[in-house]
């Protein structure tokens, strides 16, 4: 269990992260430069096994155990007309997901991942940042426990998504909090909203940050002014993940703004994390360079529901293979560079 | 059997090309439609998918029969030190391919993907292009039958990939006869020159665009001039692909130089190929624009062996695995968009 129960308690926890295993990284980089290849021609697929290896403190890292976790939340501020589908989809699609319907679910059969659904009081949206803060104390730390206490300490990478009609609003206001701008530069377009959708999007953010502009200053306030459960939750479960040393895939625009306050209060805190892929989203290029992060895949999407993160499985297990299975050098008989 | 002994029975072939069937595209863009996720949202996962239905002439794509295609050749222009590797070592890898030590090997495992490495006259490096033509017109008519006859009719999908020390060189040379510019815009580091070695390379592919000026303009007659028996191969492979209506994966910058010539005398004739990763080495970002063609992945990769093709297998995949398993909304009882 998180033993999480405060705001204060939570702050703790993020002064005091554990640091990833050097001599591994160091390790994996040195075998890769005697593997039949030229020095460093594979690119990020040596990167990314360093970083496995770094995190999971092994010499020999391992995806055995990879667990999707897909956190869904439902948002008052849907009221205000910005997204594209009723609010009822949200809890649809979590009976489709646990009938193996989704994307997600034939995304994580085809890579080799476990799913997990995790839906936070759905019937219980959020309250409307326009009007009210989004969640009180209590509700916050309640979703960010949720969140922490269903990674998996034993888990050898976990994929984080989301599902909640209305999110990208709640994402890119706290975005906006955590970084700046307004409507304008943080509302991307969703599930696929028109013109006037969009208006009244980019001004329900602006509304947020007016109404609660003297309090969502602190990052982890701005979380629970602005963003969902399953925000506050994929917040929970990165900071768990970076405890149990268990690298994390934060899936796109929504999981990397709900993991974002993290960084923001410790700027090594998603260093056991990789964004795996870069939405379609308006918001999300922005958002990476901001932290400083580059996705791992590039290919439009915009679906959510850890779907990025699940694909990006596939990389990661080819770049193991690689790493483990390649002959050196010497062992192959071929000549080094004249 | 190819049954091409000429450049102008080449050139005939080239000139009526099987189109794609827009009917199994339709079809997929139609079940897409239905699918329970937001219109469009899974991005280039949905666009791959219509285009293996398009070119397998089937509206329920198949992935079962998915053949790695590895060309080997060797180049005279080596001997102007233009690689930071000895020509041993392209024998040398592809007895390493043989005995499954290297990236591709590995990559094709973790995909699902059967390889076949297909060596051309290694101890017979084609011409120095600094000083005469790289093949004559039946070795190059050989080994783009070599090529041709490579492809197997009954695949799913073809990836296509080299080996060859010094081939980006001669794919630098090609690019620059086909698109304009010369040594300074299309050298690369290849497999990690140093700056006098890439000092050289310009050199070379500018001495060698120089002397063959008044022939290089046809398309073929600079793949024969310059690129090496595996670039010619390619070239020959993507065409009996097209015929077949195989769809193609082409791997990094040589693979993509190497059919480059196909489209510049026919502006639709890599419409049944994907660039699959965009390499790091300089050249590729450009030519790829050049051509149209947007890679699947980029991933700092630099290696060649068909790794980017054979690695993007994965999110082929993952795409396929989407489309034949998701529910629609029906099925699932989701309401569609407000």
């Amino acid at each position: 269990m998180s033993g999480i129960a405060s705001l204060a308690e939570l702050r703790t926890r993020l002064a005091n992260l554990p640091e990833g295993d050097d001599g591994a990284a160091s390790a994996i980089a040195e075998r890769q430069s005697r593997l039949t290849k030229p020095q460093g021609s594979l690119g990020r697929l040596e990167e990314l096994v360093a970083w496995l290896g770094r995190w999971q403190g092994r010499e020999t890292p391992r995806l055995d155990d990879v667990s999707v976790l897909v956190f869904a939340g439902n948002h008052g501020v849907v009221a205000r007309g910005v997204s594209a589908y009723p609010v009822s989809v949200t809890a649809q699609m979590v009976a489709n997901f646990e009938r193996g319907g989704a994307a997600i679910n034939q995304i994580c059969k085809s890579v080799g991942a476990s799913l997990r659904v995790v839906s936070l009081k759905l019937d219980a949206p959020t309250g409307d940042f326009t009007q009210q803060v989004a969640m009180s104390e209590a509700e916050f730390i309640e979703a960010v426990a949720a969140g922490y206490d269903a990674v998996p300490a034993s888990a050898d990478l976990v994929c984080l998504g989301e599902m909640g009609i209305g999110n990208t609003t709640a994402a890119s206001a706290l975005a906006a909090s955590l970084l700046g701008g307004g409507g304008e530069r943080w509302a991307g377009r969703g599930t696929g909203l028109d013109d006037e959708g969009m208006a009244r999007k980019r001004e329900a953010i602006d509304a947020g940050l007016a109404l609660h502009r003297t309090h969502h200053q602190d990052p982890l306030a701005a979380s629970m002014i602005f963003g969902g459960r399953e925000l506050a939750a994929i917040l929970g479960a990165a900071l768990a993940a970076r405890r149990y040393r268990v690298p994390v895939l934060l899936d796109g625009f929504v999981a990397t703004a709900a993991a974002a306050p993290l960084a923001r209060l410790n700027p090594s805190a998603l260093d056991h994390a990789q964004v795996a892929h870069c939405s379609a989203e308006a918001g999300h290029r922005g958002l990476c360079a901001e932290l400083g992060m580059r996705p791992i895949l590039d290919l439009d999407m915009r679906l959510g529901e850890g779907s990025g993160a699940a694909l990006s499985v596939s990389v990661l297990r080819a770049a193991l293979a690689c790493h483990l299975g390649m002959a050196t050098f010497d062992e192959a008989g071929v000549d080094e560079r004249g």
